[in-house]
């Protein structure tokens, strides 16, 4: 719980250690709307291995939508943007993880098909349960999921050779695609990072497409291609998670919105109400038992 | 054939290329006597797996013997000294690989299983169809095999986990032996190399006691505990093989004895058919058709 309160607070570049040298991953529990409401437009340097076990709901990868139903295998490169949110309950396990897991040296396995993965050069589409190796793949991502848990050297080992099998069969079954052009979302991260810094204060669509010296219409447009939602929507929705951060942290719920960039609370309990399914009064009721 | 061949013809530390960046690794079908005699005592920087087809043999690592039997598996640290001998035909696939093949970053996994096992701080027993995981185990290296003939990118992805699998499961079985002390087998290498490079000249165990700076009568006991046998068995040996490379060769069987550092015809011989199981003009007629 711990950790995922973490992730949930976490920018939008996640800047906490998924990873160290020594134990280059992570595993999280995940659980919306229990353990946080949505997951938001985010990104880090490692890998994102995601399964999903109940519920469903949406995960945005890259420019792309899926819809996640239990057994959906997502294998997320380093880097790119992605976000999980659901209308109901979605429950999934996660192992966050460094390339390094992968092996590092400059052979042909990695400079044809690791590097461009984690460079963006090639891209992985979502394993559905329809997929020709489920079963195998499938099998990769518990065994993944149980060495991540155990979280000892000598699984380690069994970790890093699943992950590689992994790999193996989601090229098998064709849902890794190598492509020329590189899509750069750097403008979009750039504009991510200045919300998370500057939720409090106002900002506008003119503001935003400064940063990026886009005109405010192309900036509007990629930024609904990339994130699935307009700019000033996606800051709305930060501030309410940051709003709900500071409730639950005990500040009132008037300071919480005026400090996340509200000017009006009456707005503010609207935009609340839509984001999270509840009143700031009943979120804080039951969050806090 | 080409290749195994030149497994033959190789001195006591290998120097042939068994792998490159690109390639970490290659693969040889292994026959005796079909494509050599036997192979005496080498070692190289590289892995090597062996997976034992048909017949049987004796394998010496390090200075350890064991008697092989279809089904076993063999993996060989690297550097360790080793060598295949069998009375009648010993067939088995060999993958010789680079430590990058396991990985080779500063984590858990390997600063504790795999650099202890490459450094030679810890050691590997044969793996026997009685082992307790003996069905992964052999699962593990057919796929590495497959992989290795395969010879692609993307099966070079699933030969690495499949490599990691298997000392997973070497772990779980308990073939992987912790110790404190290493053993050196160094003069023992110097020795070796000394008798490759100057197999043709007068050899006594004096001369190669002095080039290791030990007492003769520990040297001998030091080369026998190691290799199995006693030095001037091992240098017959070794003159024997380089003569029938000179017979294959076109060299005249009498050429060939004094070449290899023998000075008396009826001695050698008598040595080649205690060796080879033939005399040398057999070995020519059989081995050329």
């Amino acid at each position: 719980m711990a950790e995922n309160q973490e992730l949930f607070e976490s920018n939008a570049h996640e800047k906490r250690r998924h990873s160290s040298y020594l134990v280059p991953y992570s595993y999280y529990e995940s659980r919306i709307p229990d353990y946080f409401p949505f997951v938001p437009l985010h990104w880090h340097r490692e890998w994102e291995l995601n399964y999903v076990t109940d519920g469903e709901g949406i995960m945005r990868i890259g420019d792309r939508e899926a819809e996640v139903h239990p057994g959906d295998i997502l294998l997320i490169q380093p880097e790119v943007l992605h976000a999980i949110e659901a209308d109901g309950c979605l429950c999934y396990d996660t192992v966050v993880f460094r390339t390094e897991m992968l092996g590092s040296s400059e052979d042909r396995c990695y400079t044809e098909i690791i590097f461009p993965l984690s460079r963006g050069t090639a891209r992985l589409l979502p394993i559905h349960t329809d997929n020709s190796c489920y079963l195998q793949l499938k099998e990769c991502a518990e065994h993944v999921i149980f060495c991540a848990k155990e979280n000892r050297a000598q699984t380690d080992l069994l970790m890093k050779g699943e992950l590689l099998k992994l790999l193996w069969y989601m090229e098998q079954s064709g849902v890794i695609i190598y492509r020329q052009e590189t899509d750069s979302w750097e403008e979009i991260r750039t504009v991510l990072d200045y919300m998370a810094e500057h939720y409090e204060d106002v900002i506008t669509i003119e503001l935003l497409a400064r940063q990026v010296h886009l005109s405010e219409s192309y900036f509007m447009q990629r930024f609904r291609e990339i994130s699935g939602m307009g700019a000033i929507e996606y800051l709305n929705r930060l501030r309410i998670q940051k709003a709900c951060e500071k409730i639950l942290g005990g500040t009132a719920v008037a300071d919480a919105a005026y400090q996340c960039g509200f000017k009006n609370l009456s707005n503010f309990n609207r935009k609340f109400k839509v984001i999270t399914g509840c009143t700031p009064r009943q979120y804080k009721k039951q969050k806090r038992g």
